[in-house]
């Protein structure tokens, strides 16, 4: 069996084909590797086998095929569902396997799974993605990796078959930490724009005025220069289309509900991060879940009574 | 007399000579403008006058002397005392007398002044400033200036002569609106970072690490890229000398709260902009009024029970 | 003329005739009182006609009718006005006039008209009611009057005509500060109980159940015990008929406005209280304006995605 | 042996012999219970045997030689070594052994421990207290019990030997539910009683006119009525006593952890307890843990700058 420490021409294991991983897959098998899928999804596993992929039965049939396997899954109880159950990989993995969770989920249960491979000899390393859909079918995603600086080497050539920006976060964990630190400064941002123009048009300044001012000065941030929620203020990103397609705000309070918990974990004050978290909920409970995250200047835009 | 119409080397008057407005008015008269100036300080008069300024005895005898007054002082009570007592400038002030306040004030305030003003048939724009002590004593400062164009283009000469960007944010009233704007965006974000960097660093990231991440990233901003509030991130800014210096915290609540009026005079929801002045406002009164406003960093830091 | 001072039998004038000021005025009628009054709706004035009021013409033909005046009015600007303009209350005032302003309005917007009396030497005083529309028309306010101890027992029996609670909270202004202090606790307390009943039953709890159980411990409050605003916990309320009647959301919102404002100026720190605001705002804005306040519950309440 | 369903006088296993623990053991010794006691502090120890309690040398020996147990520990790690480790109960726990836990812990962490204990076949039930030190010492307490109506019964007559309110809150986990919607709403209210009292003494009114205008009013709660948090407003509560003894600002900031977890695992917004455990997780952060959680009024006073 070929390791991903032997050669660049690997046999990879992939589980979770879902928007992202589908894509994700597709490329590893484009840039020259075999692939063995698995998901729930009998239509997505039919499809990557149209592209060329084996179909394993079980995470546990596809651990006994290889000892490099990615997973790509929605949330935690995936994950453990994924590692732990009768059927999941720890059940058949070979020492030595390499695991390398790209999926966003809770850090403690990232460490959890992390130490029980450890008891077992196998190597897991956290690696989240930025960049969404657009990045994972581009190969331009951003990976941010928890692992020991050795593992990181071994591992970074096959995240760049999929990303271009493969960044070491750190250990084990660390991963997951950096991402989750980022899409909170990223919630928060979005909010204090969201708000900020709000504020600046009630009070009478053009759109593009105000952006222009802010983009210059020291409110100048990511979401008011490259994302601005105001519609019609960057072209083409979503706010500009009806806040379609984009970051949805169920999934950005899904990821604030992670920076939650590694605040109580941590015993850390996050006031603008629980502030955001809530906002997102409260979008979401009123039917915006779909919405991308720009929505939040929708959500809060004044009205006149 | 020599209207700032007719001619770059006019005669100015300039009242407000504190930190900021002393350095202001030296680089007018370096730029070969003569001044009459007023302060309640008579010290601050003094230095001014050894260095070639004429000395006016009130507000309203500067404005019997010029049509061109510049004003820099600290709040809406300055500014309404300077305008409107008993030896104000509107005491004295000459018809089509050109009136420039660079304060920070609450907007409502400036249209009420500015509403006087045109009852007089005398100009008003504001024109507040961006780039604290240092960028006045660089003539480096950034004017946000509201004013009608054809009014824009007169007074920009001026307004270079002590900055670097004049901006024409639309209006009278927009100049002060486009700056606490901006001022409210800077205050969620800083909070925003300093949270951020305190739960990635309590989660076991390595600071410079982290700031990395983010600084590529969707969270970047001008708080976490040029002013990151965890010491030793960015050398040299006041973070990283014990928060000395730089934009002082009870200064952040002020211009903080100068939003929270504009929310409630617009009836906007401003709630990110809200927990910002609070956070500043409880700073403040737990005795770090004058620390550089990155302290937000330090106020929340997680410590060890 | 019969001064407030010297008779139960007055002449009254009575200015703002909306939902409160109509039943208001109707009591002191059916108390005795003559009254004189003032309305810019035409169908307001007449309809106090026919219940035996004298009509004016304006405010100040109304103050040259009588030195006992009444006002009931929805916001600072209306009271401005009614004082302030050419018509208005100031323009034909007679000496010793006591004038009683029982608006919900800006405490600073309240001292400036206060010094603007005092000048002329008439009385003025705030007298803030709570007890919502049913309060008024059964004679069951309470007032909350910011008089000197004199004024104020000269005032109350007046008062007690229109409310069964007349409370002294201090000198000219503090009538308003303890009302606006009150509605932010109330709307503070409201959200507070609203997310704390849905996370309860988000758990699994009964709402009876834990209704039952806040209310005999330390998290008791007005909002639990009297007004719970999940439906069919207190029977009869507006939250058990549809949110339809009660304290309007979009009236809370202006009061929390008043206290943001009085933050502002006092320079103090209200983080729930502007949370509280800001939470309002946006259920106004989302199209909530005239549901009961108890919509709080509604408007976070947990919908399954 | 005896069980608790078969007489009032039984053998009682009880672990955690903290603050609060020590008390409840010896009042069930006082209503004549015997006693079999461990906790980690052997002088803890020592003081029960001397006050007729047996003493186990770990968990799993005290459930070897009893059928009833009751633990009171500090939080949910503690819970889990006492239940799940090598000498904990469940490694010599008796069938039918019924175990009251009293400690404030996670729902989940509480709910997983059920699940261990029913597949064992023995009973777990969650019975979280309030009432303090003070409530324990005199047989005060309020027991919010998670069990079947069944067991409920059961455990009743144990629990009313410690304290004088025992509730029904629901099935197991509900007893912990129910306290933290309690303390999540305490934690609200106390901060909206601080920054209600500091805005209205800002503004000039009398604390005790404030504070008797908001206890008569819609505002009204157990935190301004029972506990008011500024000095001399309620006398022999800690607030009045420079804020020593009473419930810890850094206890508060653990039940409002709970909370966050909860709001999270639930997918609720829960805005204001949000910031009501950020509020007391940086007064922790700041020195401030063990005064009292009246501090939050302290903590936002209005100083003058």
């Amino acid at each position: 069996m070929v390791l991903l420490t032997q050669s660049r021409q690997a046999l990879i294991g992939f589980i979770g084909l879902g928007n992202m991983g589908a894509h994700m897959a597709r490329n590893l098998i484009k840039k020259g590797h075999e692939l063995v899928v698995f998901d729930v999804n009998t239509q997505s596993l039919n499809e990557l086998a149209k592209f060329g992929a084996k179909v394993a039965e079980s995470p546990a049939d596809l651990a006994s095929k290889t000892q490099n396997i990615i997973t790509m899954l929605p949330s935690h109880p995936h994950v453990n569902e994924v590692f732990l159950a009768k059927n999941g990989i720890l059940a058949a993995v070979q020492k030595s396997t390499r695991c390398i969770d790209c999926s966003t989920i809770d850090i403690e249960a990232c460490k959890r799974i992390a130490k029980l491979c450890s008891e077992k000899s196998i190597y897991f390393n956290d690696a989240p993605v930025s960049g969404g859909v657009t990045g994972a079918e581009n190969a331009t995603l951003t990976f941010m990796v928890g692992a020991q600086k050795e593992d990181f080497e071994v591992i970074k050539p096959f995240l760049e078959c999929m990303g271009k920006n493969v960044v070491h976060a750190g250990d084990v964990g660390h991963g997951l930490a950096a991402k989750i630190c980022n899409n909170m400064l990223l919630g928060i941002s979005m909010i204090g724009v969201a708000e900020t123009m709000n504020l600046g048009l009630s009070l009478g300044l053009d759109k593009h005025v105000l952006a222009g001012i802010l983009n210059t000065s020291s409110g100048r941030c990511w979401s008011s220069e490259v994302y601005n929620p105001v519609p019609g203020v960057v072209e083409g990103v979503p706010p500009s289309k009806n806040y379609e397609g984009g970051f949805q705000s169920g999934l950005m309070a899904k990821d604030l509900s992670l920076a939650q918990n590694a605040s109580v974990e941590t015993q850390s004050a996050t006031p603008m991060g629980s502030m955001a978290y809530n906002f997102y909920k409260q979008m979401s409970n009123q039917g915006f879940f779909k919405k991308d995250f720009g929505y939040a200047y929708e959500f809060l835009r004044t009205k006149k009574d």
